[in-house]
């Protein structure tokens, strides 16, 4: 099953349930999502998974946050334009990504299907807050104002990407990515996060 | 069932089927969505449903078009500050209401779940396109500048606050509102959708 590694020991297994777990969740979603078709897909027994996480969520959650720090590099380029451009196109790589579709489908699930627990949301705060660096970087730089909100401008960036995604279903490129950037930061210019 | 007006004759029937419908869809969700509890809850035999609307998806459609256009009029104030501003408004009090959840579940489903069919984005499509006139007449007062996408404009203006009911799922108000259109306004005075 799946095409990860063979399982050996230590981080190697690790890797192999980790990467079977996103597999996973991008094929069957949060609700439907056990621990037995992991151990399976990842070619290991279901007591080494228990072993290493108390239960389906914690396992999920580590997956989850490997996947969004392997994919998602903080940029610093020395140019706030350029960093905030780069965020935005790894977004859109990662959205356009297998694991990034997995994780996008756990977190927006159906009326009527369970609602993704805490540890979901983590994984998604946890990005922005890795981000945030950017935004005083660019303030000590004198880019854009003193008293700019590290968030606001974080979310104002990601905000149209994952919008066209979502909701009109589109298709999101580097030009999206860079229309993003051009208006977060120009709104940010304006003191609008301030 | 409900609370639906009885059903008459005409235009009462239709309206208690459509709200019926509007209730299931938030409750139950596209997948789980029938029309045999639709004309129940409607207190209709489901043979007077199926003589206006020959399948479900027809329904549903119908459903959502009703929705949106009821509760997201389009305003035209004299300024374009004040009409992305009162646009912004109207979608986030939408959002919070029943029905504004019920088409958010639809239109955005579980992996694994059907995918919604074209109908649900052309109800999404409908209002973007529905909103558009406020750009020209922007334009033709000298507010932003000639060549403005309409399209990019209206998107930019909505994404932040479907982003943050859907991913961050954090509650809208009329702060993110008038945020959202002060973004908005100003990448588009910048000439970011020309």
């Amino acid at each position: 099953m799946g095409s990860v590694a063979p399982p050996g020991r230590g981080p190697k297994v690790r890797a192999a349930v980790l990467a079977a777990a996103v597999a996973e969740l991008g094929e069957r979603g949060y609700a439907a999502f056990t621990v037995e078709e992991v151990a399976q897909r990842a070619g290991v027994h279901k007591t080494t998974v228990y072993r290493r996480w108390p239960d389906r969520d914690a396992l999920i959650a580590d997956a989850l946050a490997d996947s969004v720090a392997a994919e998602l590099p903080i940029p610093d380029t020395g140019s706030v334009e350029a960093d905030l451009r780069a965020l935005a196109r790894s977004l859109v790589a990662w959205i356009n990504s297998p694991s990034g579709r997995a994780v996008l489908a756990v977190m927006v699930p159906a009326a009527g299907s369970p609602a993704p627990p805490d540890v979901m949301r983590h994984a998604f705060r946890d990005r922005i807050r890795r981000a945030l660096p950017i935004v005083p970087r660019a303030i000590a730089r004198g880019e854009i104002p003193v008293g700019t909100d590290p968030a606001e401008l974080i979310k104002t960036l990601v905000a149209p990407i994952y919008f066209r995604v979502l909701i009109p279903r589109e298709r999101v490129t580097e030009d999206t990515a860079d229309a993003a950037a051009a208006v977060a930061l120009t709104a940010a210019r304006a003191g609008l996060f301030s």
